[in-house]
């Protein structure tokens, strides 16, 4: 939990009553590769803070392959939050890509009510939603203007060691290209 | 004033302090058709609430073509949001695409100071982001599940005045179509 309390304290004050509700309501889960966290047409409950390994969330597309929406590493938070904002039934689904440890923050006692009795909890999930805003944004711009090696490299800087983690079709789905064209651009990394 | 009053009143409390601040700081604007409102390259401190009329916001492609990124219609917010969370240049440009009257916010005094004046209003806006990170999200995933058609119905739920206003290569890039598979889409509708 020590690495939680230090995220927050370093982005926000983490005081005693913060911690006690933190320690009271969140529990540290060891995942293994493949783990499933949320699946498809879920109530979603539960978002999660990975202190080791890496998370992604992915959809189906219409021909049936699946598309890599998000990645989480050390200090990400990931879950549906389609689902948790709307109070809908999930439409990703969420799986541990390595083995992996993650908190599980429960909030099916309501968010709001967290807030109000910690609004600086409010103030870091407002701070983290418009990074959120913003790398959706850019993700909708990078895919319009710059080419699939620019957004490449741009993946490796946002998640240094995602090749350590990652398959060839997580990568190449969220990048939206072929796996041939991601290995076309490895290749062209290693004749430089 | 008034809408703005009434919509904040509907989402949060409007104190009278607050009420004094807003009209302190913001002023009504009356915008021509083909105005724009924030250019590429720009410090963006100002954001826009709608009161009448559509303002779009776009980028430029790779090829050199333009790419709507968002509608806003009456009581929808608009603004370079990347520029302004991320403390950058702008990357989006912000036009009118009717006649159009909308408040203009100052946003340059800092923010901070502004929510922690007025927690309501960081409620309100954390609201706001949650909003828009369901629909970028859905944006990307509506891309990757549904067919144009199906995208062109959900414009016409969410925006129901759009075709009154935005021209055919504004809504083909929002959906990212072709004018001739919009045509095409529209003309299945007349048939039915």
């Amino acid at each position: 939990m020590e690495q939680l309390f230090n995220y927050i304290s370093k982005r926000s004050t983490l005081s005693k009553e913060l911690k006690d509700y933190i320690n009271s309501t969140a529990k540290v889960k060891n995942l293994n590769k493949g783990d499933t966290l949320i699946n498809q047409d879920q109530t979603v409950d539960k978002t999660f803070f990975v202190l080791d390994g890496c998370l992604r969330s992915y959809a189906f597309a219409k021909d049936g392959k699946e598309h890599t929406l998000q990645f989480a590493l050390k200090d990400n938070w990931i879950s549906d939050y389609i689902a948790i904002f709307n109070n809908e039934k999930s439409t990703q689904l969420i799986e541990s890509i390595s083995d992996a440890t993650v908190i599980e923050v429960s909030i099916n006692e309501g968010i709001e009510t967290v807030f109000s009795q910690f609004p600086e909890i409010e103030t870091l999930h407002r701070k983290n939603l418009e990074r959120n805003v913003v790398s959706l944004q850019k993700r909708i711009l990078n895919q319009l203007q710059l080419s699939s090696l620019e957004r490449y490299d741009l993946l490796k800087k946002q998640f240094p060691n995602i090749e350590k983690y990652a398959l060839n079709y997580h990568i190449a789905s969220y990048l939206g290209i072929t796996q041939q064209s991601l290995s076309r651009i490895r290749g062209s990394y290693k004749s430089n």
